[in-house]
Formats: structure tokens, C-alpha cells, sequence
């Protein structure tokens, strides 16, 4: 009897010594840098501080885990958006791969601007032409196949800049971020103005954000049975245009909830922010990224032919959301 | 030396006993039947054998974590439907409630045949009059003081029937089953034909199924700043009908990807389990519940009144779906 207790005994202070030593290994990978392409300036101190705030349990602040809700911006929060949003080069190289099926695009504006790269021309079909060129390349074909053709160019597209391909112009801090929030019980969520089954192909693989955390604008679909197989056609449609007032709309249809954090970088992600944090009591979150290193990456705001975060900006100092200023806060880009 | 080669060995032993422990009683519980209210037929085999072959790592039929999607109609799958659906008596009880603010709405339909409880008057109206019911009931205020008039209806109203909260009418082999999936990697939403914020501010608490899990129907909303304060307003246009054809849209909008199992009870989810299991090759799931169970809750399908189980039940022959008869399948309904 005294042999088995005694045993027992052994056991016990063994399993205790494992565990101690776990805790330690634990608290070890704690104490690593979990944003280490962030410089120590304000933003980072302000991000850790929220978070700090919302996950401590008894804290008046604490949220809990199902409700850390945080949306992010896609192009110029999480990737590049210079010197065109990406989904545009996309849809540019897609006229030029579908021109000899369609031959009347070269005598056709603004497919002949496009055909001839002349961007004046493009630029001079405004929005119209805009909402065409999508039309055309974003419609016609069923959603697989149409993820298929998104899959297949962002493999092989390069950025003219940088010469690499675009997914890894992805933005190395706002990547350690998604990764900081999701190991403190935060959802993460891609909120995007583009094209919602233009990002869903490749975010769970580049953000780690899979397809049903993805918001954005998109075209009608229509379910159809062509020789009995269940598909669904994309139509020359619009949708829903998730941007600017259409981002707080597109995230209460997908989410359900109000975040708690919110990433942006242009007057685009104005109501977004707006939605997310002005809410009274409860601790939130804004964030808006700055572009400012022309060295390392572009440098553009209110005042450039880019410039769209003008009335942010003006916001962000009247409700302290934290403004990243690229060049002084990012130690790496990309 | 060698003491404390000893030692760590010692350490070492104790540990494997802590963790052989820790197996057999993660064994002992893993055999505890995870679908109690299930009897021992033809369907609960069939869940558990396709569970058990897409979780099995190196099986054919394997299917990773993240594409394990499940997806359940809401009235007649997951709760009570009859004698109306739990929604429409919403909007009734919402109409009387409202009645005082609205004296024109004794004289006109189909408010009237509401507030004089005439079923034949309102059976009369037809889909137009539903539509201006709910029009009436769901827009007209922001998405959070609705959130907070169904919050407070759920809580309090009753089923005529059983004289109980309609979320104690929720059939419990889908509760173990909602559980079962979960526990074996899936990621279970609600594709309901009715509302998605009729359904979203309960979801979370009765099936653990949360907000940004739930597709459904819905009407426009719009963002708007009264007073600077963000809030999204409830218009009375009607924005998506999550129904038949359209589930299949809602399930690529909301979602992103294809399910790997379906449940529903009706004509109106054909298009949903269509769209689920018709894909060739992979293994899919789907399930129809038939309401045999006159006794325990009601017996319906192709022949009664609310009979719109008729060319689901064809196409569930056709493409090997699983149907179950609620009498003899269920061994407890609520």
C-alpha cells in the first residue's frame, strides 16, 4: 500500500515537473516578438495595448473570443495597390488573352485602349468603361472556372515595379499582425472593395484567411443545371460594390456582428472605421496605414492623383484611430 | 552523472504514464455515443460512416479541416415549422404589437385579417400580402434595435402547440448532430429560406452556430450617420431570397466554397443538396428529414397542404441522399 502511494506519489511530482517545464517553454515563446517587422513606435505599443486590454480576462475591457471580430482592407492595407489595384492589371491581361475571340475589342473603346496599353484613352472611359472591362472579364463563365482563371494569373502575373509576383507584395507587418490578433482569438476578415472571388483564391494561402472570412464587391450569380451538373453563372451584373458606405453594409451581411478592429488606407475604409469604432464604451480599435516611403515602396495621400485618404485622415485625428506612418513604423516592407 | 541520467528518466516514465492515462480516458469518452437521440437505422450509420471516412487521414474519401463545410436548412431541419413558420408568427405578433401606432391598419389588408386574427382573409392575401408583413414588421428601424425586438420576442413567445419557447422546439438529434460534425472538424452553417437576422441574434446560444455563420434571406440596408452616430437602417426593399435557386448563390456568397454535406426537409433546399453533393467523384453528403412523426410533432409531405417535399424526395432516390422518417429514425424529437 505504502509502495503504491509511494508511486503515486512519483508520478505526481513527475507529471508536475513536465508540466512546469511546458509552462516555461510556453512563457518563452510568449516573450518573442510576435510583430517583429514593427518598429517600437507608437502603433506597435497601440496595437499590443488593445490586445493586452481585450483578451485579459476581469479587465472592464475584455471581449470575449467569439465577439474579436477584426476586418481589414485589402489593397493598400494588405498589399500593394501601385501603380493600379491589382485586380485591374488583371483585368487588363484578360482583354489582351480574350482580344482574339473578341475582334471587334480593337476597333471598341475601351477595349482598344487596353489592346494599345494606351492608359490616356483608359483613363478617359472613366467608371463606365471601367464597369465594362470588369463586366467582361469577370462574367460569362461559372464561378469554378472563374476561380480557375484567377488562380492560374496570380500565379504567373509580376508586379512592373517590383518584378514579383503579387502575392508576394504582401505587407511582411500586416502579416505578423493577422497572425498576432488570430493567436489572441480574434477572427480575422478581409473587407475588401475588390471583387470578393478575386481575393478568395489565394487569401487562405497568402493571409491565412479562408474564403468564408472574405467581404467584397461582386456580380450576380445564377444557379443553373446545363446537362445536369449543378453550376453557378456569373452575370454581367453588378451586385454589390462593397466599398466606402457599402463596407459597414457588406460586413453586417457577412459578419452579423460590429468588429472591434478595423484596418484601412483610404477614404474607402471611412465608414468601415467609422462603424467599428464609434460605438460608445467599449474599447475598439482603428487603424489607418499611410503610405509614405516613395524609397521602399510609394509615398501618397490626400494630395496625389492617388489620393484618397483625405476625409480619413481629418477622422482619424477626431476619433484617434492610429495612423501608420510606413516609412518611420515598418522596420520590412514586404 | 549518472543521477541525473536517472532522473530524467524517471521523469521521462512518469510522463508516458500521464500521457497513456490521458489516451484511455480520451478513448473512453470517444466511445460514448455521440447521437443518443438517434436510433440504431439506416441514417445514423450513414452519418457515421461518411464522418468517419472524410476525417480518416489517408483515406481516399479524406477531406481536410477547412474544406469540411456543413450546411442545414433552418424551419423543418434544425426546428418546428408548423403549423406556420416561426417567422411569419413573429410578424404577426409584431403587427398587434404595432397596431396602436397605425390606426389605418384596421381597415386595410392584409393587417386586418391580422389583427382580427382572419387566416382565411390573410391566406387570401397571398405572397404580395406576405411580403408587405414583413415589409411592415422587419425594415423601418436600424439593425440593432431589430436585433433587439427578436431578441425580446424569442425570449417570450409560445408555440401554440406545445405551449413552449420556440427554441426548446429544436430537434435534438440535430443538436447531436450540429455537435457530432463540429467535434470531427466542421464548420456548420444555417442556410434558411427566412430571415438572416431572425435567425442570427438566437443561433449562437441554441445551435452554437455563430452570427457569420448564418445565411439567409434579406432585406436592403443602408448606412447612415443621424446625430454622428453610425448606424445601418432597415429599408423595405427586399435584397435576397435565400430559397431554392438562390441557396446555392447565398451559399457562394457567404461561404466561398462548396459544402461537403447538405441537410434540409423541403423543395426548397433541391437546389442547396443539388449544388452540395452533384460534384463527382469526392465525398459527399446529403439528408432529407421527412416529418412522419403525427404523434410527436406532425406528419406532412408531397400530398398536405404544406406539402413541399415533393421533388427533393425524387432527386433524393435519384442521387442517393439519406432520408430520415422522423417516427421511426428519432428517438427524441425536442
Amino acid at each position: 500500500m505504502f509502495a503504491i502511494r509511494n508511486s503515486l506519489k512519483l508520478v505526481r511530482d513527475a507529471a508536475l515537473a513536465v508540466a512546469a517545464g511546458l509552462i516555461f517553454a510556453v512563457s518563452a515563446l510568449a516573450q518573442t516578438d510576435p510583430l517583429p517587422s514593427w518598429n517600437d513606435t507608437a502603433p506597435k505599443a497601440a496595437i499590443v495595448s488593445f490586445v493586452e486590454k481585450v483578451t485579459k480576462e476581469g479587465s472592464p475591457d475584455f471581449v470575449p473570443e467569439s465577439e474579436r471580430i477584426a476586418v481589414f482592407d485589402n489593397d493598400g492595407t494588405l498589399w500593394v495597390e501601385h501603380p493600379m489595384y491589382v485586380q485591374l492589371a488583371f483585368a487588363l491581361d484578360r482583354v489582351k488573352a480574350e482580344a482574339p475571340s473578341h475582334p471587334e475589342w480593337k476597333d471598341t473603346q475601351p477595349f482598344k485602349a487596353v489592346l494599345e496599353s494606351d492608359m490616356k484613352a483608359l483613363a478617359a472611359a472613366g467608371e463606365k468603361g471601367l464597369v465594362e472591362l470588369i463586366m467582361a472579364t469577370h462574367a460569362g463563365m461559372t464561378s469554378d472556372e472563374f476561380q480557375k482563371i484567377v488562380s492560374e494569373w496570380i500565379a504567373t502575373a509580376r508586379d512592373p515595379k517590383f518584378k514579383k509576383p503579387y502575392t508576394e507584395l504582401v505587407y511582411q507587418p500586416m502579416l505578423e499582425l493577422l497572425a498576432y490578433l488570430r493567436a489572441n482569438g480574434f477572427k480575422t476578415f478581409i473587407v475588401s472593395g475588390g471583387g470578393i472571388e478575386f481575393v478568395r483564391p489565394w487569401a487562405e494561402k497568402v493571409y491565412g484567411i479562408p474564403p468564408e472570412q472574405v467581404v467584397g464587391s461582386s456580380i450576380k450569380t445564377q444557379f443553373e443545371m446545363p446537362d445536369g451538373t449543378p453550376t453557378l453563372f456569373r452575370l454581367p451584373q453588378v451586385d454589390f460594390i462593397d466599398d466606402k458606405a457599402g463596407k459597414p453594409v457588406g460586413i453586417n451581411a457577412h459578419i452579423g456582428r460590429r468588429p472591434i478592429a478595423a484596418f484601412g488606407n483610404s477614404d474607402g475604409d471611412l465608414e468601415m472605421l467609422q462603424w467599428t469604432t464609434m460605438t460608445g464604451g467599449t474599447a475598439r480599435f482603428g487603424m489607418l496605414i499611410h503610405h509614405t516611403d516613395a524609397e521602399r515602396e510609394y509615398a501618397y495621400d490626400r494630395a496625389t492623383e492617388f489620393g484618397r485618404l483625405d476625409k480619413a485622415l481629418d477622422a482619424a485625428a477626431l476619433n484617434k484611430w492610429t495612423v501608420v506612418d510606413m516609412k518611420a513604423d515598418w522596420k520590412q516592407i514586404h
